[in-house]
């Protein structure tokens, strides 16, 4: 499978309405998928796939991204055994975002450590202007120095 | 609050490991958004955010997007009433992704008028390629003519 097994996009009906995967890749031939616990329903990441990563991972059912900041095609857990197994893959309406329902072998999806890239919350309200981050989540699922060494963090600032 | 009361990103652990609201905006200034049913879990749309934006969500309580299509802010419901009450918000490790979890007034928040935008899977798995889209919701919640009236579609192919 490879990037023209996608249909062409050809109608907003055929989008929105029709039966016809056809996926819009941005300027860079990205695609944003967001990742969510198919048990719990939480938000385990956000990252991109481009048109190879989204093939793959419907043909493998596990999770393959494409990494950003490595500029490699990332299958998840290749390096920390933390595979996320594909229970349910869906696009959206207009079909420019991918939502992946997972089972985390391992129990953990962030980099830093936690189960969940998304461990703090932003305040909000008229008074809650330039407060604190909050920690949502308690002490890390792993080590992150034991399971990636000496790895460069993908975080760019 | 305007973009200047978002902290400097100064470092890998101050973005991943401290209590700085430091967010990353891409070339565009927009951050994607994945924004979530509160009760039920289900990503109910993936959109994109500009620092404004952002300000005026945390401000309000309710979504606030920019729409990459009109060029405009976006209140959430604005056109429709299907306003998106905050309940949380969450961001993710390196502070390039926002998770919205909310309440739906009048439980719709899609424009084609099903519950979510994602109201279609994907098949998977070796021999499903090419295969077709699968509907995962029934009727629509609302006629999306009736709402919007002849107001432009969004999606753009």
């Amino acid at each position: 499978m490879n990037d023209a097994s996608f249909a062409p996009r050809q109608s907003v009906e055929q989008v929105e309405e029709g039966v016809d995967l056809a996926p819009k890749f941005d300027a860079e031939g990205l695609i944003p998928v967001v990742t969510t616990d198919a048990s719990s329903g939480e938000v385990l990441m956000h990252a991109y796939m481009n048109a190879e990563a989204l093939a793959k991972t419907i043909e493998l059912g596990e999770a393959v991204y494409w990494s950003r900041s490595r500029k490699v095609l990332w299958h998840k857990g290749a390096t920390s055994g933390l595979v996320q197994k594909v229970r349910q893959i869906l696009i959206d309406d207009d079909q420019d975002a991918v939502w992946l329902r997972v089972d985390v072998v391992g129990g953990a999806s962030c980099h830093v450590g936690y189960r969940s890239c998304f461990y703090r919350s932003i305040p909000f309200g008229p008074d809650r202007n330039k407060s604190e981050l909050e920690f949502t989540e308690g002490d890390k699922v792993f080590d992150p120095k034991a399971v990636y060494g000496d790895a460069p963090n993908p975080t760019r600032l």
